[in-house]
């Protein structure tokens, strides 16, 4: 059995797929002997869940972009010392639902242009990257319908509306320019069972 | 009427009387025709506030240093941005019971040596410091009496006991040699009177 990449996120806008594609990631790689934590940003452990609490519940325009960079940071460092550290230290893949590429992209580009601050904020206080990260590329009009159409009380950031998720989605394809040893991206337009096989393909290509 | 120091901080042990003085200081300046803002760290302003509760209420290791110091940092510039900066703005005296320097002895010398970040953090998301800190400077077994027998459920710092006060004591008197224009120590072990009428001087002085 081939090792796989050991800690691998998921990104994209809203609406793309991520949590689908990485439950059936995890579910595909149980299947084939291998020990998994599925998680989840922001949250992933209870002090970040508690945090992911704060920050996007209650009124949108609460936090200031730089508090709630802070905030976001604190919550992502609980994570990864209580949920993916533990788990990569006993030899287990992670699997993650956002990861800090989405701070990147949410507070760097679209939130207070602070991408130099975000970078500075990851450097000194959580300084590590994923072993693989899965882009899912989206139209941002049917990632937003498809979000909208999920409901959920959390998901603040859809009410940017489409031309936020345009940026966005050009966000998050820079991101392969900027990390292409890690970034691949996948075309989220086509069927579930065509996406997962890809994303299975590039999972073993590591 | 001569202009006093705009942003005044009070810091110390506990159990030194900050509380007390500061608010002293508040009353004599608004007899003076002043328009004080009293408040205080961790919180003062209501998102911080929720922060400040989030950290100190619960299982005193449900966070580590690090975490914590992000979380203090994400209150701490809310506090900044919604308080301190709109009041100063407003030409009032902002008089604060704790700021920066208490994180800086707190988590840097007594919570896992995080000096360098501490610092790193303050000037990437706070970036600004009193025109004057008044040290309170207390016997650190008198101030533990006096902390202990104030009670209340939040003062978590209380447990570590009295070694950790006695370097707690050293830590805020050495902010004196390393911000010598804004720090002055006041002996805290004299009738509050007798301190009040220092801290007085001192704020003339300014």
């Amino acid at each position: 059995m081939a090792r796989p990449a050991r800690f691998i996120t998921f990104e994209g806008i809203d609406g793309s797929g991520k949590s689908t594609q990485a439950r059936r990631l995890a579910d595909s790689l149980r299947r084939a002997g291998h020990d998994v934590v599925l998680t989840r940003e922001p949250g992933g452990s209870p002090g970040a869940e508690d945090i992911r609490r704060l920050v996007l519940e209650g009124d949108p325009d609460r936090w200031s972009a730089e508090t709630e960079l802070l905030l976001f940071t604190a919550a992502r460092r609980d994570h990864l010392e209580k949920t993916i550290q533990p788990a990569l230290a006993a030899d287990k893949i992670v699997i993650c639902d956002r990861f800090a590429d989405s701070t990147r992209v949410y507070q760097g580009i679209t939130r207070g242009r602070l991408r130099a601050k975000v970078d500075q904020l990851h450097s000194l206080m959580i300084g590590c990257e994923p072993d693989l990260t899965v882009i899912l590329d989206m139209d941002p009009a049917i990632g937003l319908a498809r979000a909208k159409g999920r409901g959920g009380t959390e998901e603040r950031f859809e009410d940017f509306g489409e031309d936020m998720q345009v940026r966005m989605r050009a966000g998050f394809l820079a991101l392969v320019d900027e990390f292409p040893q890690r970034c691949r991206v996948v075309d989220a337009m086509r069927p579930p069972d065509t996406i997962a096989a890809d994303i299975a393909a590039l999972i073993e290509g590591c």
